[in-house]
């Protein structure tokens, strides 16, 4: 087999062992904890804000539900606001940090829907809206804009990270 | 708030429930399984392919990398294949469907460097070989190139799904 970048292997050997507290992937999905946190992210980005239509439309117990939005309040990824006129009533909403995470469900809805459900079949398509298309597929590309493939690459750790 | 795609809100309202069994996403992350499912085929991307390896660098149990290499099998994300010459010697190798995977690992990885180590502290960093300046962020554009804000999608239910 080929690595995926073409000098990985041989750069690797000379390297100590990756550390999972200090690898990028690691750490986000820390914050994103487990499946159901990114499925009620996916939510908010379809504009679900209430507790109940959260729980409604996801099917998830309360208990979960409850434990889930305050774990992606404490890491900023949604935020909690009182949006009652009457009385409070709580809402969230996706922070800067949340809405950022669109690169992420994107990829994995792509790939779902190209591996899984295939051209033609797929359940939510993104249209953009000038053209009434579906959005490309993200792609890896250098600073010109073309697409770079694995053995274009070559990963780099940080010196402190040797 | 204002949700990510502007008339999501409006446009949910009048549709079902969505039914996670129809969501690339939902059916991404269940092939993905859990975490350490993801952080495999991290190491398969950078170039691991034998158990032993996998087991060294992660420090995940046997049994938990046994079940998740067979898992990641089945769902072809790897291929199990034998390498040896003198006898059998088995390595894991990613398939096109899991060479896939590398836009959700970049998006991963990209907002773990921005929202948790922050610019220049990121602990691994990828180069495009031929400027050696690293790779810029994934970004959702449109057929143009140009990049697309949640105002400028609309999200469409494919019309078997309503």
């Amino acid at each position: 087999m080929q690595p995926y970048f073409r000098e990985a292997e041989r750069e690797l050997t000379v390297r100590r062992r990756f550390d999972d507290q200090r690898c990028s992937i690691a750490q986000a999905l820390e914050v994103l904890g487990d499946w159901w946190t990114l499925l009620i992210i996916r939510e908010a980005f379809l504009g679900v804000r209430r507790f109940a239509d959260f729980e409604a439309r996801l099917g998830i117990s309360k208990n979960i539900l409850s434990q889930r939005l305050k774990h992606l309040v404490t890491h900023d990824v949604l935020a909690k606001i009182d949006a009652g006129e009457h009385g409070p009533r709580y809402e969230y909403e996706l922070t800067a940090r949340g809405k950022d995470l669109a690169t992420v469900l994107t990829a994995l809805r792509q790939w779902g829907d190209r591996w899984i459900y295939g051209e033609g079949n797929e359940p939510l398509v993104l249209l953009d809206r000038k053209t009434g298309r579906p959005i490309p597929r993200l792609r890896i590309v250098g600073e010109d804009g073309e697409p770079l493939r694995g053995s274009d690459m070559v990963p780099w750790l940080r010196p402190d990270e040797r």
